[in-house]
C-alpha cells in the first residue's frame, strides 16, 4: 500500500472566550492585539469561521469543547458537574450524578458570599465533610481550587434532573433542590442534595478553622452551594474514535475533565492558572514535549475569556499580544498540523458568552490556502473554509491526516 | 401563465475524483492544467465550493453521484454492489442483493492475483459459471470490463450485512463471507456466497481457457472475489422526481448503474475506456447528440479520479487540461445550464478519496455571476455560492430552470 503523505499530528489551540464583537474603534480585541505568529499562520493556511454549536446559540465552554472534540453535545451533555468533576481528580462513572460546588458564606438562610471570602485552601474543611457527612447513597465531594469543589452521587435510582442549591447572586437565600420532573429518582435525589446541604453547614459552622477566619475578620465558609448537575455520560474514547493518542493541557477543570472523560492523557502545567497571569511557555513547553509521544495535543488558553467576563477590552487584546508571541515558540513542521481558534466568543461588551461564530485557521502539509494572511474575526469569515461548524472540525481534520473513514466506495 | 425565461436544459460534468491539494509548487493539479474553457465558463458563471457528502467526509464515487442526483446516501446506500450489478446490464430489482466480483488468481487458499493477471475476456468463463452454479436462490452472475463481474442474489430472506470474500490484498487467504448481524438472513447470504465461491473455484480452475493460459504463463483467472454486498434500493425515477429527461454518459459501470437506478437513458460511447486514454472527444459528441432530446446529461469523466489513486500530479493535470480542451466542443447556448464539478478530492498526496469540498461552477442563464474568472479550488472557495452540499445542487439547478417547487405560498 502506498504510504500517504499527509501531517501525522495535530496541536489543537482553543483560545477560550477568544472571540469578540467590535468595541473599540470599531476593533475586537484580537483585532487589537499584536499577533504576527497566528497572522503568519493565517498567511500559509487556511481560514474560517465556526458555529461552535449552532448560529447565534452561545456555547458554553463544556459543550464547546465536545463539540470541537466530535461529541455532539445534544446527545452527551446533561449538565457541567461530570466534567468539572472528573477534572478535579474524582474518579466518575458513566451513569454518576456530580454538581459543581462553592464553598460560600450562609447567614441566617442567606448566601452573603458565593466564594466565602475568596478562601482558598478547603481542604481540611473537605476533610470534615467527607469524615462526617452521610447519605444513603454513596458520595464523593472533593475540593478544587479556590472555593471551588465538586460533588458526585453514585447508586441507583438517582437523576441529574434536580435544580441547584446555588442562588447565583449574594444576597439571596440558599435554595432547596426540588425535583425538575415529578418522577421517583428526581425527588430521591433532591432529597440526598438537601440532606447533604444541612449536614454540610452543621459540620462546618463551628469548625475552628471558621472561627478562626472569622477572629480575622474573615467570612466563614460554612455552606456548599451546588449547581450544574449532571449525570456522567458514555464517552466513546477520542483514541477509540479516532486512532489519535491524545493529550490534554489546560489549567481548567472543566476542560482537564473533558479530557480525561474522553480518555486524555492529562498533562498538568505548573504555574497554569486560568488566568491572565497563566504560565503559558510552561504549557508551550508541555505541548512540544507531548508531541514526542502523542498525536493530537488539546491545548487551552483561559485569560482572554476572564477578560471577556471582566468586561476588560484592553487586558483581553495584551493576553491575546502575549499568548501569540509565546506560542510561536511551539514546535511545528511538516508532521504537524496546526489549529487555533475559539470555543466561543465572550464580547467585552456582553461581559457573557455570546454565540457569535468563531474565527478558525488549519496550517499545515494539505491544507488549501486562501488569500487571508490576518487571524481576525472579520479576516476570517473571508476565509477559504467558508462557515463550518464544531461537529465538523474533528472530521476535517482526521481528513486532512489522511484518516476519515470514507463513506461509500 | 407568463412563459418562463430560463434555460431548459443542464449538461452536469463530473471530473471524477479531479479536486486535489496543494502538492507541487504550492499547486492542485487544476491549478496546475490549463483550462482555458472553464476559465471561460468560471468568469461568466458563479462558482463555490461543496461538500459532497459532509465537511471532512470523504465521498465514494457511489454515494457522491446519488447525492449530487438529489438521492439521500444514509436513506438509499447500503453497498456499491446494486449499482455495479445495473451497470454491467442485470436487471436489478428493489430488494435484490447485489456484489461487485473481482475474477482473480488463487493458489492455496491464497489470492495472488486480485485481477488474474488483468485478465480481459472473461465471457466464457462467466458462462461456463452460468450454466453450472447451483444455489438455494436464485442469482444472476455477470461479467464487466476487464476482470471485473458483478453477482446478484433474489430471493426472500436474503440480507446485504454480510464480511466480503476479497482479502483486499494480494498475498492474503481468500475470506469466508460471515455475517456481520446474527440475524437468519445475513448467515443465509453468507452461506450462498461461500458456496458460490466453492462452486466457481470448481468449476473455473480446470477449464481449458486457464489451463491454456498457464501453459502461456499467465495467471489463471480461478476464482470470482465478492465485495461491496449491498441491497437494492427503491429510487424514485429521476425523471418522476424533477420532470427532466435524463442521460448518462459515463465509462464506469457505477456511474452507468445510478443511472439506470434511476431511471436515466444510458448511451454507451466507443472507446470510452475510463482510464486517462478514454475517448473524451466521443462523449461530448453523445452529449450534444443527447441535448436534442434529453433536459438533463450526466457526463462523468473517470481519468482524474484514476490518475489521483496512481498518484501522478503529471498526468493528473495534463488530463484535465485535455479534457477542458474536449469539452470546448460542447454545444452550450442559451437554452443551457453547465456544471463543472466533481464527485470528491483524490489527492495524488494520499491516493485515495478526501474530504476535502470540491470546486464547482455554473454557467448559464440566470445565474447571478461573481468576480471568479478561474477553475480551480482556491477560486472556487473565493465565488460566489459559498460552500454548499451535495443534496444542494439538484434543487439549485431545478430552480434555475424554473422548476423547483415552491416551499410555502
Amino acid at each position: 500500500m502506498p504510504s500517504v503523505d499527509a501531517a501525522k499530528k495535530v496541536i489543537f489551540v482553543v483560545l477560550d472566550g477568544a472571540a469578540d464583537r467590535p468595541t473599540v474603534n470599531g476593533k475586537t480585541p484580537l483585532m487589537a492585539a499584536s499577533v504576527s505568529f497566528f497572522d503568519h499562520l493565517a498567511a500559509e493556511g487556511i481560514l474560517g469561521i465556526m458555529d461552535v454549536i449552532a448560529p447565534g446559540i452561545p456555547p458554553g465552554s463544556d459543550t464547546a469543547h465536545l463539540s470541537l472534540l466530535g461529541y455532539a453535545p445534544e446527545a452527551v451533555y446533561t449538565g457541567r458537574g461530570p466534567f468539572e468533576a472528573a477534572g478535579v481528580g474524582i474518579d466518575v462513572r458513566p451513569g454518576d450524578i456530580a454538581f459543581r460546588g462553592n464553598f460560600a458564606t450562609l447567614k441566617d438562610g442567606v448566601v452573603v458570599d458565593r466564594r466565602a471570602g475568596r478562601i482558598n485552601d478547603t481542604h481540611e474543611l473537605a476533610e470534615e465533610i467527607r469524615k462526617r457527612a452521610h447519605l444513603d447513597c454513596d458520595f464523593i465531594f472533593k475540593e478544587s481550587v479556590g472555593h471551588r469543589a465538586a460533588l458526585l452521587l453514585r447508586g441507583e435510582g438517582l437523576s441529574p434532573t434536580i435544580s441547584p442549591t446555588d442562588p447565583l447572586h449574594a444576597g439571596m437565600p440558599i435554595v432547596s433542590a426540588t425535583p425538575v420532573s415529578n418522577d421517583r429518582a428526581s425527588t430521591r435525589t433532591a432529597r440526598f442534595v438537601n440532606e447533604f446541604t444541612q449536614q454540610v453547614h452543621s459540620i462546618l459552622k463551628d469548625l475552628p478553622i471558621n472561627r478562626e477566619r472569622e477572629r480575622q475578620g474573615k467570612l466563614p465558609a460554612n455552606t456548599v452551594l451546588l449547581r450544574g448537575a449532571g449525570a456522567v455520560p458514555h464517552l466513546v474514547p477520542f483514541e477509540e474514535r479516532t486512532g489519535l493518542k491524545a493529550a490534554v493541557i489546560a489549567a481548567t477543570a472543566l476542560v482537564i475533565g473533558i479530557g480525561k472523560l474522553t480518555g486524555m492523557h492529562y498533562i498538568p502545567t505548573r504555574g497554569a492558572t486560568g488566568h491572565v497571569n497563566s504560565n503559558i511557555k510552561g504549557k508551550v513547553d508541555n505541548v512540544n514535549k507531548a508531541l514526542k509521544n502523542h498525536d493530537f495535543i488539546l491545548l487551552n488558553i483561559k485569560g482572554a475569556d476572564e477578560a471577556g467576563h471582566d468586561g476588560n477590552f484592553d487586558v483581553k487584546s495584551s493576553f491575546l499580544s502575549h499568548v501569540d508571541h509565546v506560542l510561536s515558540d511551539l514546535d511545528i513542521d511538516d508532521s504537524t498540523i496546526v489549529v487555533i481558534t475559539a470555543d466561543h466568543s465572550t464580547p467585552v461588551s456582553l461581559r457573557e458568552h455570546s454565540g457569535d461564530p468563531v474565527p478558525f485557521l488549519i496550517w499545515g502539509k494539505g491544507v488549501r490556502t486562501d488569500q487571508i494572511n490576518e487571524y481576525t474575526e472579520p479576516c476570517a469569515a473571508q476565509g477559504g473554509m467558508h462557515r463550518i461548524r464544531g461537529l465538523d472540525m474533528t472530521p476535517v481534520l482526521m481528513d486532512l491526516l489522511g484518516k476519515q473513514k470514507k463513506f461509500g466506495a
